[in-house]
Formats: C-alpha cells, sequence, structure tokens
C-alpha cells in the first residue's frame, strides 16, 4: 500500500488544482479537509481494489513522476498499542516502521526549530529532580517492554530537559551549532549503521576518509597531501594520545614489544596552558612527572627559549626529550604557539613536533587567519578538530602524520579473522589495523557532506565571520566599565577572556578581599543564567587568576545582537551582586 | 505557513470521508489525485487568504488535533537552486530546512525497507572503480559548493554503494542488524548533538548512562549494581585498554606520575583465541612480549592449569603477574573461558582479572545462556558490548569496574575550565574526567531507548533466538556432505565454525596438497558471493587451521530460511572449486 501512496512530489498533479467538477465551496473544504496523507490513502486504496490495475497504474505515474515513486507518507498511526516488536524485521513491519521513524522525525524536525528560535529557552533541572521523575519522565529502565507511544514521549522529553547546544546563544563549549547539511550526515551514517574497520563493508566512506585526510594534508602544507592519518574516537584527546604513541614508536620502536623498560627515560615538553589532555596521555606509561610545563608569555604563547632551557637540563639529567606539543588555540585564551620557532628546536635536539590545533586547526581554512599556523607543515602531526572551529557534529577529530607507515607499525597487530591478506581486492584499502581501536565508527560522511554543500570557501566565510564577532565582542567590552580584560590586545581566536565586576567590586583595591569577591562572581552569574536559560558561556580560573568569563564564538548561528545579548544579560544578573 | 498546514494526525477528519456533496466518481479521483500534500497546503492556503480567522482555526483544530498541531509536511522543492546556506540559519531558512531533511528521512525509510528486502542485491565494487566515479559519483571534494540536489543524490548514491549491514543475510560481522529504535535514538542523538563530559550540557543522557550502568553491573552480579564504569568510544578495544591501565593504576599507582619505570616488569595473561585489542593495549607501555599467551582447548578455551604454571614460570623469572583475560565469547570460535577456575588463580597470586564479554556478554540477558559466563561477578572489570549481540547500533562499549573510585583515580587530569569545583549543581555528575578521552560522544541514548522499547525480556528473546538460528545451522551441516566443523560438539556462542569442500577435494588425501587447496576455496567463495551479492560471511585461518567460514548470528532479521539460503549458496558458488 505505502509504496503506491500519492507522493508529494508529483509535478504532473498540478490540472487536480481546478475543482472537482460540479463542487461547491463545501466540497472545496472538504477537499482541503481531505487533504491528509491518511485519507489520501484510502482513497487510493479504495481506488486500487475497485479499479484496475491500468488505474492504479495511471495514479502512479501521475502522483510519482518525481524523484521517487515509492514515496511514503505519513499516517495518523495509533502507537499505544504497538511495541518495539511491531517493527521491522517485524511480519507486515513496513508501514508501522515508516511511521514510527516519520512521528520521530516530526519531533526532531520540531526541535531543530525550536533550537535556532532565540526565544527558545533552556530550564536547569538538578540532577535530583530530573531522577524524580519530571512530569512522568521516568529514567528508569525495566523488564517489560514499554509502548511505542511511550517511546515517542520518552524521545519528546529527552530533548525538552536537554540543552540546545545548536542555539545562537550557547556559548559554552567550543563545539556549538547545529548544521543541517551535517545532521543529514549524521543521520545517514546511523542508518548505514557500519564500521570502518575494513573496505569490504564500508567502501564508499573508506574512500571518502582517504580523500578527505588527503585533503587535510594539503591544506596543512605537506607536499602533495602525502602522509599518513586517521579520524580517532573521541576527539582531540585520543588524537593527541596518538601522536605520542607514534612519536615513541618512531624513536623507539622496541617498546612495542619490549615495554617502556626498553627505552630511557623520555621527557615530553607541553604549554602549560596546553589541554590536558597531553598530560592524559603521558600518564599512560611515560608519568605526568615525565611531562614537563612550558612557561608562556602574558598572552599565553610558550616562549621558546623556555623550551630549548628546559630541554638542555632535562638532557644534562641523562634523560631523553622526545616529543613537543605545539599548541594552536589553547583551550582558554585561543593561543597559538610560535610554531616555527618551536619547530626549530625540535630539529635541533631531533625531537618529535606535535600541533594541537583541536580548536585552532580550522583557521586553516581561512585565507586571512591561517599565518596564525605559520610553519605547522614543519609539524611530524597534527591534531585538527573539525566538530570544534568548522561546524561539524560531534565527534570529528583528526589525527594527521607526516610520515607514511608510523600508525601502522606503531599500532598493527594483523588479526587474522578481520584482515585477511587474501581477499579479493585490494587490502591496503583496510585501514583498521592503524587504529588503535577495532570497531570504529563512521565519522567521515557528515564532514565529507558539509565540505561538498559548503566548499572549502564556506568553511573559509564560516572562521571569518566567527573570528569578525568575537573582534566585535573585544571591540565592544574592552573600555567598558565593568568588563576587565585577562589579556591585552586583540584575541588570537574567537577566545575572549573577561571578568564582569559588578559595582559592589569596582571601586575596592586590588587585594585578596577583591580577588575572593571577583573569584565568586563568574559562577554565580553562570548559575543565574542557566536558572534563567537565556544563555550560556564558560568561566574557570587560570594559574593565578580568579574566574573569568572565557567567551568563544563557532555556532554559526549567532550574531551580533547575540553577542549584544550575552552581555546585556551579564550585566543585568551580576549588576547587584 | 507551515505551521498552520493540516496535519495528519488529526483524528477529527474522518467526516471527510464522506464524497463532497454532489460528487461523482471522476471528482472521487480528482480528490484522491490532489490529496498530495502539496496541494493540500495549496488548498488550505487559499482557504486561509480567503476566509476568516475563525475559519483558519477550525481547520486547524479539525487537523491539528492530535500531538502536534505545527506538524511540518513535506512539499514538492526545488534543490537544485539552493545550496546549504539557504538552510537554518539562514533568514527564512525554516522550510527550506524542514524540506530538506525530510527529502533526507525520504532517501533513508526507502534503504530501510530495502534493507529489510531479502531480493535485494548488493553491488561489491573496487576501490578503483568507486574513484573512478560510478555513473557521476564524485568523490572529489571542491572549494565551491554543491547544490543541495546534488547533496541528495550524493546522499543516494553512498547508500546505493553501501553494504547493508542490516540484511538478513548479512552475517559478515559480530555486529549486525537495523534495529529500528536504536536507529530512531540515534537520530534523536546526532540532533541533540551534545558532549557527556559534563553534566551542565548533556544532563538527561549523563543520567541514563548512570542509570543503564548500574543496571548493567546488576546483571553482571555486583551486590546494588554497586562499582563504577563508563561507555568507552569505538568498542571493546578501548575497554579493554581501560582495563589494563586501571590494573596497573590499582597495583602500581605510581605509575601515573613516575611512569613505566617506577613499576617493576608487569606481565599479562590472555587466551591465544582472544581478541587482538588485548594484545594492542599490552603495547602501549607493557611491551607485547610481556603478555603471555594461555594455551586453549581443542574448544578454543583457556585451560587454567596452563595460566598457573606461566604466572608460577614468570615469578621464577622475578616479573609480576598483574593481569588476566578471560574471554566471554571469543571472535572466532565463540568460546568462553572457564571464569571461575581462572578467578580462583587470580585471588591466589592476586592478579586483576578482567573479563572481555565484548561478544559475550549479552548472554548475560538469556536466563538459559547467562551460565556461560558463570564467575563474572568476581570479575575485577568487565568488557561489554551491546552493540554486538543486543543489535544496538554502533557504537556502544561499556567497561564496568566492580572497585568504585579507580576509574577516576587512573585518568582524572582535573582540567580547570571544564570541571569547575563550583558550579552550582552536584559536580559529581560531571563524570568526564574518569574517561581516557576529553570530549565524548552520546552512546546511551539509543540503548536506554532500546531497553525501554524491549524491556529486558525483549534482549533475552533476540538473544535465545541468535542460539537457536546457531544450533539449527549446526545440527544442519555437522554431518553434510562437503562440511567439516572446525571443532566438534555444540557452538557455545552463536559462532559456527566450518570448512566447505567442493567434492574435488572431498577424496584427497589429508596433507599438504589439500590443506594449501582447502586454505583458498573460503576466499574464493566469499569473493563469489560478494560479487553476486546475495550474502556475506567472515572467513579466516586460526592456529594451524587453514582458511575456514565463521558463520555468526546476532541479526534479528534472520530467519532458518536465510541459515538454508547460506547452505545453499556456499554449496553453489562453491561446487565447481
Amino acid at each position: 500500500m505505502a509504496a503506491s501512496a500519492p507522493s508529494s512530489s508529483g509535478g504532473e498533479a498540478k490540472p487536480t488544482l481546478l475543482p472537482p467538477p460540479g463542487s461547491s465551496y463545501d466540497a472545496w473544504c472538504g477537499v482541503a479537509h481531505g487533504c491528509t496523507r491518511k485519507l489520501g490513502m484510502k482513497i487510493c486504496g479504495f481506488l486500487q481494489k475497485n479499479n484496475s490495475l491500468e488505474e492504479s497504474a495511471r495514479l502512479t505515474r501521475a502522483h510519482g513522476a518525481a524523484r521517487n515513486a515509492q514515496s511514503w507518507e505519513r499516517a495518523e498511526t495509533d502507537f499505544s498499542n504497538m511495541f518495539a516488536r511491531d517493527l521491522l524485521p517485524a511480519k507486515n513491519g513496513e508501514e508501522p516502521t515508516l511511521q514510527f521513524l516519520l512521528e520521530v522525525v516530526e519531533i526532531l524536525t520540531s526541535y531543530v526549530r525550536k533550537t535556532f528560535d532565540r526565544s527558545t529557552k533552556v530550564d536547569f533541572h538538578h540532577p535530583h529532580q530530573l531522577l524524580e521523575g519530571m512530569e512522568g519522565f521516568n529514567l528508569e529502565l525495566s523488564d517489560q517492554p514499554e509502548s511505542l507511544e511511550q517511546i515517542l514521549v520518552d524521545c519528546r522529553d529527552t530533548l525538552k530537559y536537554g540543552v540546545r547546544t545548536g542555539h545562537p546563544r550557547f556559548f559554552n563549549q567550543l563545539s556549538t551549532g547545529l548544521d543541517i547539511v551535517g545532521l543529514a550526515g549524521e543521520w545517514l551514517t546511523s542508518t548505514a549503521n557500519t564500521n570502518m574497520f575494513t573496505y569490504e563493508i564500508a567502501p564508499v566512506f573508506v574512500l571518502m576518509e582517504q580523500l578527505t585526510l588527503k585533503k587535510m594534508r594539503e591544506i596543512v602544507g605537506w607536499p602533495g597531501g602525502e602522509g599518513d592519518g586517521i579520524f580517532s574516537p573521541a576527539g582531540g584527546a585520543i588524537s593527541n594520545m596518538y601522536s605520542v604513541m607514534i612519536a615513541r614508536y618512531k624513536f623507539f620502536p622496541v617498546v612495542k614489544t619490549k615495554g617502556m623498560a626498553a627505552a630511557p627515560r623520555l621527557v615530553l615538553f607541553t604549554s602549560e596552558h596546553s589541554h590536558y589532555s597531553i598530560k592524559k596521555a603521558s600518564a599512560a606509561g611515560f608519568g605526568t612527572e615525565n611531562l614537563i610545563l612550558l612557561n608562556t608569555d602574558e598572552r599565553g604563547r610558550v616562549i621558546p627559549a623556555d623550551l630549548e632551557a628546559k630541554v638542555l637540563e632535562a638532557k644534562q639529567k641523562g634523560y631523553v626529550p622526545m616529543y613537543v606539543n605545539a599548541t594552536a588555540g589553547t583551550t582558554v585564551y585561543g593561543a597559538f604557539d610560535p610554531i616555527n620557532e618551536i619547530a626549530d628546536i625540535c630539529e635541533k635536539y631531533n625531537m618529535w613536533l606535535h600541533v594541537d590545533g583541536a580548536w585552532g586547526g580550522g583557521l586553516l581554512m581561512s585565507r586571512k587567519h591561517r599565518h596564525k599556523l605559520s610553519g605547522v607543515e614543519r609539524a611530524n602531526s597534527v591534531t585538527w578538530n573539525p566538530h570544534k572551529m568548522m561546524g561539524v557534529p560531534l565527534q570529528y577529530s583528526a589525527i594527521l602524520v607526516r610520515e607514511r607507515g608510523l600508525l601502522q607499525g606503531c599500532n598493527s597487530m594483523c588479526a587474522g579473522y578481520l584482515f585477511q591478506q587474501d581477499k579479493q581486492y585490494d587490502v591496503t584499502y583496510d585501514t583498521g589495523d592503524k587504529a588503535i581501536q577495532c570497531g570504529r565508527h563512521v565519522d567521515i560522511f557528515k564532514f565529507w557532506l558539509m565540505w561538498k554543500a559548503k566548499g572549502t570557501v564556506g568553511f573559509e566565510q564560516h572562521i571569518d565571520r566567527c573570528l569578525e564577532l568575537s573582534a566585535y565582542l573585544y571591540q565592544k567590552i574592552k573600555n567598558r566599565a565593568g568588563f576587565e580584560m585577562v589579556f591585552s590586545g586583540e584575541p588570537q581566536h574567537t577566545n575572549v577572556c573577561f571578568w564582569y565586576l559588578p559595582p559592589s567590586l569596582r571601586n575596592l583595591p586590588d587585594g585578596k578581599n577583591r580577588r575572593e569577591r571577583l573569584h565568586k562572581v563568574a559562577p554565580k552569574i553562570k548559575a543565574l543564567m542557566m536558572e534563567s536559560g537565556t544563555t550560556m558561556v564558560g568561566y574557570q580560573p587560570q594559574g593565578d587568576k580568579v574566574n573569568f568569563f572565557r567567551m568563544v564564538v563557532s555556532n554559526p548561528a549567532a550574531t551580533c545582537s547575540d553577542i549584544d545579548f550575552l552581555v546585556d544579560e551579564i550585566e543585568r544578573l551580576g549588576n547587584d551582586l
């Protein structure tokens, strides 16, 4: 039945805009009234039952002439007596499956619409409130199945009590926004539900990944896009972990078989402003004490002379300096370490240079801003998360490696049941053995599809726009009463770090009392923000600096008016503190 | 316009089943003809423009009485001149966004339908064929944007040239099938597009994860579901890596800060049949030479006496036996190691016991089969992948830990910008610092939703059914001419391992010639299978055994007739080899 239901895409349906013969206004009203798909399908069913196959074929031709003659239609369905077992692969499960999925899509598209609606607010609920069951929203799992009606209600409630990370005024994380093409890509990915480990079950996705990685390496500046790489699970932290493991394999391949005991005491270097994942990676074998933190200038950029001094110090102690991480876009300040000067030192002392561009890598897409990563082509490996600055849905992180073969050498275990060498196709496309994991989620498609849809220029425009917005914010508050910048000068990335001082603090002398009170301002304003559900922005202390706001812009939906709103909201909520 | 379009869920529309007054058969036909949504919307638009607001309200009441008065409708849209920039957050982007997403859903639901259609075949294409551009399917990325029409075509082509892992005759991996509720859960997850690292941006998902992990621990058998756990990225390999890292932290916490050099030579044990991820994990610091492989019996189960002998041998050499992995459901044979006997040895020598139940963990849901994991409650940690035997969409793997605090202790780095301790809510719900990564994809929702929809009993039925099917296969081929079992006796899991011998090999004497020829049979049949696109099943060698088929059943769509088909197909394709 569903297969022959009238399609909405039938371009030949126009003649029927004429009223049915002999109809009155009431009849027209009836027609409109009747134009739900359920009714249309019933009528069609009636017609098909009562007329010849030719007639049926004619209708199908008339309605389904456009792209999909088998278009399915949403119909009123009572889900209260339906269960998961009634869906495909159940017998006669096709129609319930379609109707259930369309109902879900109705919920999702409604959510998408609300996401971009500035009047939508997000209420905050404490864990105990949600656990007690908000308005009947029961999180507990049970032995017996729930009806599909309940499942749909659960879907609605899940979104209702969640946080709209795509909202134009959501500035809380480095990853914000909701890209529609990316979203479509994710829906397709989960429908395809396959695994990247072998070409034979993910042929198209494996090729897309290879082409996209090559393109990214070209943009990094490696000649001909040569090199290697992989999309890693869960983001920049794992990409950074890869870099540490590969570097160790490059210098001490014996560690793979003999363990760390076979290597001398290895030392790693990273900025005190760098992401904590470098520390996590060092904890897995090296020991966090062997990760040396580098001093930065006032704006959070590594001081190269400090790196060289610490390398020499380590060597004097008999340790082996092996790895330096230069951050392109630190998490809090958005600072870019001077890659070229660091690369000089790495070459001089034969150390691996990794560039953590998880946050700042996106700027490589911008002709205007890519100079901030100048020297990145000298890196041995690069982390780059398109799910941050480029607006790709979570999760999407790449580790790019200049030298081919290291990823494979470091990680391969040649599992015979998966990577058979006697398959009938070119098994160099089975890239799974390069990964630290076995099963690998398809992350590539959404990014590939977005790139197709936006073009390289589309990403560039997005990035330039975000940086313009943050420059707008910086200009707006740098001399504004009650605002104080955490570091001076225009930010390098979209990170704008500032304190808000309520009037009650503005005339206090600098000192312990002022610091302690200021430390509490950002958390209080943030709590009030979440209670009123209007906007969200992050805060944190850094080094000896008390809590300050870190504003970041990566959301394509944000405009100057949203920046204005944020500033007004901070003043409104913080004025009486 | 969209907001007031007639909804298909209006229960009050029934009276219009009567023909419009004064209508003839032709008029009825016109009604049917006109019942595309596009037309309905046009008519409604006409009515609303030409009549009072009351009339419009009446229509809305009549049609939109059910769950969503703002139901959106699919309309014919020309995407050839539309681009990603026309979608939300673009001004007036709401309607194009909806129409684009609905068009994608049309493609996806059509794919879902075909997935379950046994007559659908999958053509195999070599990498070079796809790279050359099949029928205009161009994988290359360009600088300029493509139209949304092209994007939709790309979506269709991506699915067209992919592999239907949900097809009832896809038996190639441990993860098969396409669960509709799980799929809906994934669509919602990507629409919510948030990150698990803090409660403040994923409140509902964080709580769902906690409740689900507790439930899983209860099922493992830890009193009151006490303990800890996390869903890890990318599957069992990372969960197993967690187990090794936690064990090391438990016995030698100093490694976190001082590195492996501060620990004695640590030795790990696992079956020669165990998953290669244990070896990968050991390569990261321990050295693969410090992973001792244990002998198994003919059916692939660890021989406990061999473990004890090897522990004593390692101790004699001055090494420290630290960790034993017992596999519950090996990848190839589906063997269950005797956990209780291994646990006795672990207790005796103070070693960490990990149970890798990535594949076999699902059997815990079955009252009939859970005895195969008897003793699992004595493990210190357990890997369990619901994305395998329980049919949850990829990816979904849990690491469960009996002792609370170890995960946190092992991995926490206390990043100030993310895990602020002065937030206004109970920050123990910020679980991100327990993870090896920073950003963490929301994996929980699809599983939670499936559990709600199926109930515990639904999973049990699925698992029992899969085991029945594999028993059916075993019975069918164990004495069948041309089939030879790799090990004797009924398999413990759904893995059925067998050789197919073409008639030309059946009378050959055992020896090098026969072995060499037999080794080539499975790859050849597999290649022919992929060329004809009818079914897919895995093969591999194991130890000194030449290539054999490994049949596994985890697909809820599979039936006895599909098993019959597989056997017939192997005979058809292999008969003349």
